[in-house]
């Protein structure tokens, strides 16, 4: 396949961390980067070790407000979004870079420059449910022929995109959405999981995440993480102050365990013909004191054979697998694949266990 | 997605298994079904319960040869070819069925039919190293534009088939090599594996066949995977009388372990980028006497994290899933995601890896 030429909006926790995985990978050239305060461009391939070193810094919320998408620590770098870059002298966050420029209209201006990019992997805080769709428009309206990726989890915005099939097949785009590591990674896995069954009757998508493993960087989000603790939900738990949210996490000694999160996977897995959503349960454990993962994040496929055997596979991912390594590898796996189908006119809407074998 | 009409040759092991769990999965019409003795069409759809109650029966060797292509027990179903059919009156085979016609030109038989057909599934027994790659050539001679899947396994293969590529994009056919379990199933757990890595040091494919599991179907096969015990190769195997064959699985009290095995897993591996081939070992345990699988199917890949981590991902195939299932289910998935990319123009040959997140 020929080089990809691609721009991450969001120069977060993912956004960060995908230029960086990207220098490993074979045939990836970022050609621009934004934050909401500045936007890097080089068409010949940013220099990703200056863009890092210059952004790299304090964590710091600023002025942006959580982002509301964050239902659980297994995607939770997605809703970095735009926050956690340095604040240096007067330019704040991409700008500090040398390759950068401030500028009022980031994602304009990387609209401005799609002609010359084959990807683009949004990675911005979700403000609202709609922001992510909305951010798609755009680069529909420009007439931007290309992927866009995202790794989104919330199910409800699957539908948002899904209304959009129509504008993005016109313009040429092909959308993959929840192409993190739950949905993304674990929702492949249980496509592929499913294919010696004939029927589907249950995937549990259990994950670990620890500290080490990626919590550090995005400690605003257990707030929305809690929304999925017994006795709260995404209202109440917005409404909570830092010094309750300290309370609860003071509580569970730290490890905070969820269940029957609203995760994408089920509808993702539904679309591919794979099972019900409601069949699918996702849940884990979030351990804010320890480097070591509190539990192993494993995949199960529960489904019965043509044969008539009842059986279940399974997926696990090495505890010392990081969760940048299982959201930002997989982006950009997906977003190969995602290439590879634009190239060949096949534009639309796909979530990862579309871009499987077919069940 | 459309419904996919396909078509299979061969209805030994593979094929008939093909044929019964297609039934199971939406989508897929079989509408045509051959062997060396006959074929069935039917463009409206095969009555696949008949066609499979009227060639079922004793299982005879009768006067095809070993295929050869038998190097273990994992994909040895593909290997049943022709054979594993009834010998009916007069009509042997497929032709036994109400719904066919005895015939001596199968192949060109099914090649006529092609405008009607979608995909091809091959599971004829590969008695020379280029026989697919030949079948495939005469596909391609008649204008076949479509896919064509093959659940064979041995490496050499697939450079045949590469050598094709050019042949295949003129006529407008996809070709998946290696769609079975290994390669195939085993062969896209690892590159979905590979994802949380930058870089993949070593992927472990291990497999376990118990009587249950398929072999008995295809208890001649066990020639081929002498071939692969120390002190034997290809050539000793196959000057094996047959008392000499059942002295050896006397000798291992039934329980046969294979280690380093001819497997296409490491060059499909290597061909999508993920691994070297020299980094993938394929091996397994066949047991011929029990019904229970003598160890789990298991896929360990080892790789490093872009955060410097060591670890293992691994994907478990539950010991109730038969071969057959492991087989016909993935083979099936990759023949619809080959049916899409050979509907947006996407031709040439691919592996099972190809098919995944790229890496």
């Amino acid at each position: 396949m020929d080089d990809i030429n691609f721009a991450v909006l969001g120069t977060g926790g993912i956004g960060r961390r995908t230029l960086e995985l990207s220098t490993h990978r074979e045939g990836l050239t970022p050609v621009a980067a934004c934050d909401r305060h500045g936007i890097a461009v080089d068409h010949d391939g940013l220099d990703v070790g200056e863009l890092l070193d210059a952004t790299e810094g304090n964590i710091a919320s600023g002025d942006d407000t959580d982002d509301g998408d964050d239902t659980d620590g297994a995607n939770v770098a997605a809703d970095g979004g735009a926050t956690a870059v340095k604040q240096h002298g007067e330019d704040r966050g991409v700008a500090a870079s040398g390759q950068a420029r401030p500028t009022e209209t980031p994602i304009d201006d990387v609209v401005d420059e799609s002609d010359a990019v084959d990807a683009v992997l949004v990675a911005l805080p979700n403000l609202e449910h709609d922001f992510i769709p909305r951010v798609a428009d755009r680069f529909a309206d420009a007439g931007y022929e290309g992927v866009l990726v995202d790794v989104l989890k919330r199910s409800r915005v699957i539908d948002m995109l899904d209304e959009r099939t129509d504008r993005f097949e016109e313009a040429g785009i092909t959308f993959v959405c929840g192409a993190g590591a739950t949905p993304g990674l674990l929702t492949g896995a249980a496509a592929l999981a499913a294919q010696s069954f004939v029927e589907v009757h249950e995937v549990d998508i259990w994950w670990g995440v620890g500290l080490r493993s990626g919590y550090e960087d995005n400690r605003g989000t257990v707030r929305e993480d809690i929304a999925h603790l017994d006795g709260y939900d995404v209202e109440t738990a917005r409404d909570l102050s830092d010094e309750e949210i300290e309370e609860i996490v003071d509580d569970h000694d730290g490890v905070l365990e969820f269940h029957d999160m609203e995760h994408a996977d089920d509808v993702l897995l539904e679309r591919a013909g794979i099972c019900d959503a409601e069949d699918v349960t996702v849940g884990g454990i979030l351990d804010v004191r320890n480097d070591a993962k509190p539990t192993t994040t494993t995949v199960s496929v529960t489904g019965t054979t043509f044969d008539g055997e009842r059986g279940t596979n399974t997926f696990e991912l090495d505890d010392v697998t990081s969760m940048a390594a299982n959201v930002n590898g997989p982006a950009l796996g997906y977003l190969k694949a995602a290439v590879r189908r634009n190239r060949t006119e096949d534009y639309g809407v796909y979530g990862p266990a579309e871009l499987m074998p077919g069940f």
